[in-house]
């Protein structure tokens, strides 16, 4: 499995070009938006590696990268909160992802139990939370 | 204006606290997904640094921190698709700020001229674009 992606050239490549070439940051990491596949709803923003973005797209399961772990991480693997890889969307400037999931397991993606990690709005600068 | 936000001492009060307390990154930034508040579609992701997300919170317009420009950006000021901001979410562990918004002027988002900036899937391996 080679988990190499090119880079674009030009703005243009960059922007209108059919060629997946995500831009890491300069710890290799870029920036991973998950939506439910069903409602759409925001469920969770993490981070991948070359690998883990190599990994989700092969095998149709999201794959991440934990910043504060420093190690690749399954989605679900010990949860059982997989998430099935609906579609793969790639941002303007490809410095960012967006994966449609179905959600397996008990459906939820938040480690703190609820369905989706942003449980909590700003509510007069307090943060209130509403699932 | 104070700019400076609170830090949570506990993974409880991170948690499950009422204190917006943002874990800004070494670069002083954080994770901003913004949505459309009508549709839900994910229309960008940005950064914020604490100036942006306190202007965003006491403005009710999205404010972002541009790390090409390296400078405090009033989205849409000048190509007029402003952000009225109708609710702001944090993760579980703030470290991402999600936006609900309602986009002005033209109803983009993408500096490219679609109205999110996802709008490419990637479909075996290959862009493409898909509004």
């Amino acid at each position: 499995m080679t988990t190499a992606f090119p880079t674009a050239s030009t703005d243009r490549e960059l922007e209108r070009g059919q060629v997946l070439a995500p831009r890491f940051d300069a710890n290799g990491l870029i920036c991973a938006v998950t939506t439910h596949a069903g409602t759409g709803e925001v469920l969770m923003v993490a981070w991948m590696n070359a690998e883990a973005l190599r990994l989700t797209l092969d095998t149709g399961f999201a794959h991440y990268f934990s910043r504060s772990r420093q190690a690749l991480w399954k989605k679900g693997e010990t949860s059982g909160q997989l998430q099935q890889v609906v579609e793969v969307r790639v941002d303007c400037d490809q410095d960012a992802v967006l994966l449609k999931v179905r959600p397996q397991g008990d459906g939820g993606a938040c480690h703190v139990g609820f369905r989706s990690c942003f449980y909590r709005v700003v509510e007069g600068g307090a943060l209130v939370e509403r699932d």
